[in-house]
């Protein structure tokens, strides 16, 4: 076992969430045990109980940590002084890239937290955020080119860009290989040409028909 | 207890299914349990495990049938002698039409399914064919429309348009009051007008800086 006894406790914690994602990454919640946790993060069993709690505790610090590491680099990315399009750009692009770099995170906050009843609301909550921000941004960038989208309207549309950035970060995490970046510019070749022409006031209409 | 003892087997497990989709959606998965699917249904214990097995079975069950009425639904809708767009949107309201009359399936389907281990390859399978339904028809509409992107740019597109649509029917669920017919609306403002203008050629580029 490796001699870090004197570690920080921050550190120590920080050691044992990275082991903990790994774990459930690998094997699921329920499967995952505390034992495998333990044994991963090279600490006895009833340390990790008295540094975490439960299991359930340690998944919801796990999914917590992940998510709040996901929207620092978000919000770190993007700069509110540049174009709503280049805002929404370097905002995929950093999620691209933290999905890239860390599959385990992303499989354990989306893929395993929104299936288990303790942790929805709690995911709910953070998707909730996520939304809201784009729904700002959308509306910033309505303010300067005259379109006349309602609030609802903005909103559906954040909802729509956030689903089709988890989906592709979804793609991403069956597709080692797929560049981050390139991922973001397709995104927005999807979604921010149809989003900008929204915004300045063209809308698509069903026509004829039922 | 009702008196449908003659009730031929293939209505019987239906209602079961039904049962059983009611009682996942309130409870989840772990919670459910084979004796209130049983109540629920007017039927005993026993013959439930006769009809269809362990709650595991019957779970995949209840999966198996929501996502065979939701694929038949939007199927039924698409003419594949109409344009692009109209096929989209016709296969969108369908899709959103399903979600807000049977709110329950949609919980089993989406909300809860994904994150249940046994669950997980099933549904990737599921929505693997949902994908390559759009990848097809973004091809057939790029065909008409002179674009070059390529075969994965087709496919993230469609990534990306089938979570766009999942994350507004999530939106709906939480919405009762919410318009199917104008959801798909909106959802096309976003994507189509997007998609259009890529499938005919036009791009957007990040332009300068990082």
């Amino acid at each position: 076992m490796p001699a870090f006894k004197r570690l920080p406790r921050a550190v120590r914690e920080r050691q044992m969430l990275d082991s903990a994602v790994r774990v459930f990454s690998r094997r699921g919640y329920h499967a995952a045990s505390m034992d495998e946790i333990a044994e991963d993060a090279g600490i006895s069993k009833p340390m990790v109980y008295a540094y975490l709690g439960t299991k359930e505790e340690v998944f919801l610090a796990a999914l917590h940590r992940e998510a709040a590491r996901l929207m620092d680099v978000v919000a770190g990315a993007v700069d509110a002084g540049t174009p709503a399009d280049r805002q929404l750009w370097s905002g995929l692009r950093a999620f691209f890239d933290f999905v890239a770099g860390n599959r385990e995170g992303w499989t354990v906050l989306y893929r395993q937290a929104r299936g288990l009843e303790p942790f929805a609301a709690e995911l709910a909550g953070m998707r909730s955020r996520m939304v809201r921000v784009v729904t700002e941004l959308l509306t910033q960038a309505m303010s300067t080119s005259g379109g006349q989208a309602t609030d609802t309207e903005l909103e559906v549309m954040a909802h729509a860009l956030v689903g089709a950035g988890e989906s592709l970060a979804d793609w991403m995490t069956d597709h080692p290989g797929a560049d981050p970046a390139k991922t973001a510019t397709q995104m927005m070749n999807v979604a921010w040409l149809g989003a900008d022409r929204l915004l300045s006031g063209t809308t698509w209409r069903p026509g004829t028909g039922p």
